[in-house]
Formats: C-alpha cells, sequence, structure tokens
C-alpha cells in the first residue's frame, strides 16, 4: 500500500516534516534538529492530526536529548505547549519522559531516539489494526463522509478514519467517499481528497454546507472521523464542524464512527466541558492562503476544535477493538487500567 | 439610513451593477445596456439574492423594450434561463411580460422602464415592512446568526434577514450578530461581514462548522435566513448550507426565522422536492478566487441550494405579516388569492 511520508528522520537523525500548508500543490519538505523549531512547526500547523503530532513531540524530544541534552527538561516544557487540545502530544511527551527518568544519561540519546522510532512504528500498526477492526462494521455499497484529514498525513503513515475508508475499501465495501473541506485551512480539500486521490478512492470533494442535504438523500452511510482527544465518558474533541456532522447524523439516521489510537483517550477528564479548547487567530477565517477575504478589520470566531457528546456516537474504534454504547462502562472495560 | 446600491439605472437608463464578486475589496460597476449581458450577469452572480436577481431581470426587460424592441419575447426566455432557483425572478418576469401583453407598442418602453422602477422602489419598502415584523418576535439583549447574504446587496437596498437585523438592532434588541462565511461563495464573509460593519452592527464571522458549538454553548437566540423559494406548505430553498443550521437550530432549541417578501412564495408548488435546485461548477468548490484549493482532476459535488421543510422553522415574515406554523394554513390565509 502506497503511503505517504509525512514524518520522518533523515541519515543524520535530522527530522523531515512535509509542509502540509503548501499541500497538494507543492511538497516541500523542512529539516529540522532543534526542538524549537520542532515546537513551531506543531503550532504553526506544518504538521498536524493529533497522531502527527504526538510524534512529532517524541522525535523533538530525542533530537533534544541527541543535540542539546543539556535543555531536556525544556524541551518538554516548549513541547508541550506548542498546541492544547490534543492529548497524543502529552501521552507521547510522558511516555518519553518517564523513559528518559529511568535511563542513564549515556544511553539517553539513544534509548530516546529508539522510543520516538517505536511511537511512530507503533502508530502505523495501530491504524491498520484499526482499519480492521472499522472495515469490519460496514456494509457492502457503502458511502462515507469524512471530515479534516485523519490520514497518513495526520498519522505514522496510514491514517486512523482515512484508515477504515482504506481497509474497507481494500475489501471492496466503499463505492463512494465524500471530503468535507473543512474551513478554515480545508484539510479536506487540501489533504484528503489527495490521499484519496493517490490511492484511487473515488473522492467527491463537498463544503461543509452540503453535508446535511447529502444526509437527507440517503446517499451516506457512514461519518468516519479522527479524534484529538476522548474522555473516559465517551466525549471526542475534534476539528471544528465534527460536532455539526454528528448532529446531522443522527437527524438522518446516519451512523458516526470515530477511530483514533488509544492514546487519544483522556481518562483522567470525564465531561468534554474540561478539554481545552484551541482558539486560533482571527487571520485564519477571515483570509485564506494570504488572501484576505473579509473586510479588514472584520472580527471572527476560530475555535480549532469542537466537542461531540457520546450519545451522538455509534462507534469508537480503536488498536485494542471497537467499542460501543454505552461509552462509559465499554471504554473502562477495553481501556481501563 | 445608509445603503449599498447594488442595482442602480444611470442617466442614459443603463443598468449600473455592482460587480459583487470583487466585494470587499474593490467596489466595481458593470454598466449594462443589453439583455444578453444583464443575464449573464446574473448566471456569472455579478449581482445575487433573489430579490435583486428578480429587479435585475426587470430592468433587462424593460431596457430591451427600450434598446432593442424587436427582441423582446428572446429578452424574457434569455433572462427566464439565467439562473432556476429563485422563483422572484420568474415572478418579476412574468409581471413584466403580463403588462407588455396589454401595452400598445407605441408605450412599450416607458411603461416597462417604470413597471421596473416599481419594482425595485417597492421592493425596498416591502423589506422595511418585513424588517419590523421580523424585528417584533426579537427580544431584547439577543444575538443573532444569519447565513449567506440576505442584505441590501441582495435586494432593492434594504435587504430582508439583515432588513430585519437592522430594524432589530435601531430598535436597541440586538447586542451581537453572527455572520457564517458561506461556502463556496463566502458571501457572509465577503458582503454580509461588510454591510453589517458599515451599518455598526457588531459582527463576528464563523466558519460554517463552528455554528453548532456556538448554539451549544446558548450563545444565539434566532437563525435569521432568505430564501429563494417557498413552498405552499412552508419548504424554504435558500442558499447551501441553510437546511443544516434549521437542523442545528432545531436541536439547540435555536428559533430560526426566514425573511422573504411574498414574491419567494411559489403556491403552484406544495413540496421542497419540487424546487429544481441549481448545481453549479464543481471549480466554485475547488478553487477560491481564481487560486485552486483542491488537488488538480478532484470532483466535487455544488448544490447552490439546499431545502429547509417546514417542522424546522419558527416563523416566516413577509412584507403582509408574520407567518406562524402551521405553515400550510397560515401561508394560504395570508397569502392566497
Amino acid at each position: 500500500m502506497h503511503s505517504v511520508h509525512a514524518i520522518a528522520l533523515n541519515h543524520h537523525n535530522q527530522l523531515v516534516l512535509l509542509d502540509q500548508r503548501k499541500l497538494p500543490h507543492q511538497a516541500d519538505y523542512l529539516i529540522l534538529d532543534d526542538y524549537h523549531t520542532i515546537a513551531r512547526a506543531i503550532t504553526d500547523m506544518v504538521v498536524r492530526g493529533a497522531p502527527a503530532i504526538g510524534i512529532t513531540a517524541a522525535y523533538g524530544i530525542a533530537i533534544c536529548a541527541a543535540r542539546q541534552p543539556n535543555e531536556l527538561n525544556n524541551a518538554f516544557t516548549v513541547l508541550a505547549e506548542s498546541r492544547p487540545t490534543a492529548v497524543n502530544l502529552f501521552w507521547a511527551l510522558k511516555r518519553m519522559q518517564n523513559l528518559a527518568d529511568k535511563t542513564p544519561a549515556a544511553q539517553l540519546a539513544q534509548t530516546l531516539m529508539a522510543e520516538a522510532k517505536a511511537i511512530h512504528a507503533e502508530d502505523i500498526q495501530f491504524n491498520k489494526a484499526m482499519g480492521d477492526f472499522g472495515a469490519s462494521l460496514i456494509t457492502a455499497d457503502s458511502t462515507v463522509y469524512t471530515h479534516c484529514n485523519a490520514g497518513a498525513l495526520a498519522t505514522g503513515g496510514y491514517g486512523t478514519a482515512l484508515g477504515v475508508i482504506r481497509s474497507a475499501f481494500a475489501q471492496g465495501k466503499i463505492k463512494q467517499a465524500y471530503a468535507g473541506e473543512t474551513r478554515p485551512w480545508l484539510q479536506g480539500a487540501r489533504l484528503t481528497a489527495w490521499e484519496l486521490m493517490q490511492e484511487n478512492i473515488p473522492v467527491k470533494l463537498s463544503c461543509e454546507g452540503a453535508s446535511g442535504q447529502l444526509f437527507r438523500k440517503g446517499e451516506v452511510n457512514w461519518v468516519i472521523v479522527g479524534a484529538d482527544r476522548i474522555t473516559a465518558q465517551g466525549h471526542v474533541a475534534n476539528k471544528i464542524g465534527t460536532y455539526n456532522l454528528a448532529v446531522l447524523a443522527r437527524h438522518h439516521g446516519v451512523k458516526f464512527m470515530v477511530a483514533a489510537p488509544s492514546s487519544t483517550f483522556d481518562l483522567s477528564l470525564q465531561h468534554g466541558d474540561e478539554i481545552p479548547i484551541e482558539d486560533r487567530p482571527m487571520h485564519e477565517v477571515t483570509s485564506l492562503n494570504g488572501q484576505q477575504i473579509a473586510p479588514q478589520g472584520c472580527e471572527a470566531i476560530n475555535p480549532s476544535f469542537d466537542v461531540t457528546p457520546p450519545e451522538l456516537i455509534d462507534a469508537i474504534v480503536c488498536e485494542k477493538g471497537i467499542i460501543l454504547p454505552p461509552f462509559k462502562q465499554n471504554i473502562l472495560a477495553l481501556l481501563g487500567d
């Protein structure tokens, strides 16, 4: 299976990030070898997608340990502040921190680099596992609708929501995919459409406003999305616009699936209101690709994520299996200690 | 009250249209004096908004009668084909046709020009009447959310949905307005935000995907939109994305108001499925201002309108009054012959 490499190491153990802001028209790679620029790449959305952010942060720590070992504590702080919503970031940093705490200094660089690579490799493996779990829920001749980009670009290399779509397509179950364009960053138009076209999966782009009529006409079987954080009760923080799709899906009897690795679950949180939601700058809404759209001085809201409550979700799949309602009990049963 | 002039006649009885595709950054005016270019201006969205299209078509007929009287029958045909969904277009053409049929040739040009001007003047007057009716439904300290542009630019000069917001604001009832940006043409970002800023009405722009979270937080009291066609039972065709807002509004207990002149009602139609929905070119979704967004060759859906069923609507206001559910009976009572 062809995959896009959004995150890689070169022979010098520098981090090579595909600049996703320029896709699909340009494939520029940034070569980064210090944690400050890696954190900035996360903040500025060179790399985005909850699992991909976690992997990138892990590499940031490993690179710091190799090149600036005296600054390792600061690297944990700086990387943790790069974006607030996706929990995979904090999960990856905690895993690196726990290992750093018990590793002798002489082995730190090597050990942390091996761990970052393991996090990356596991993510791909977990994506494939959850792809198969998710695909098992999809029946033949289905049409699916996805939002934002939860594909190879958002992960270690296969995709969460797009992993499910890839696996189901490989099984001959998908006749059509729709990609919601996902303002303001247009990840659906720029990234998801591109990934699906590369896989020869039939995809049509849809403005977000067109989703309801599509559902009303019975043209969609499943909405499938990724997640940035999932609470113990099954509240799902994901890209702004996800919640609208969940309400619309339920209104029309369309099924709603969330695909995310177990590192996306934050069992310390019960309710969605406890998830910090990143508010991004107004200019991302008032302009597009550097072109001002709205009048000069126009204000805008730009919450980057929303929270979908468990009662609007039909299934959550992770690498360990399929979680069905009631989510509170079933999340605990599958993922609790 | 300051108003934007989207449609005017100059001293030579040429039609002067503000090119709305270039707003808010450029105010270019096109001077048109034959029905072919006037029809093309409608098709190409130089002028848009159901009432504005009707007024423009009426002027197109009047200008044809003055300059190319032998082509008047063809002008009716060409203008009727310019856009399919808004019924105000056909209403205005029928009104002009009925008058043309009974007017002697010698008086045709003068009579039809007077009629086009009357249609234009009535529209402004009707907008103000419906603005007051709509405002009477809004309570103090309200926050409203509108979609697309149903303002001065979409009408003869005051606005339908924005007319209600203007009137309610003038009465001190509105503390905040939200404009949904309205992909793919971004009428909310480009036109509605601009109009509201010119009126000093506090406005924030919102991506369509952010509407649900706004409603969930209880931050919106009324969604107020215009209409392109309303059936006898109260199905409302309006800009794509309107239906999503109606479903989301109902889910959260937010009230939903439609403001449209009586010429928007098509009592020959019962159900929304009978309304022809314009599908516009894919490139409007895959690109923006000439910049390709999506990958080359990417397909897209681009239905320009959707239909909101009466059960999701709380009130329809027109110049004759307020229509409340049950719409089938109450539309007939107010507007039936």
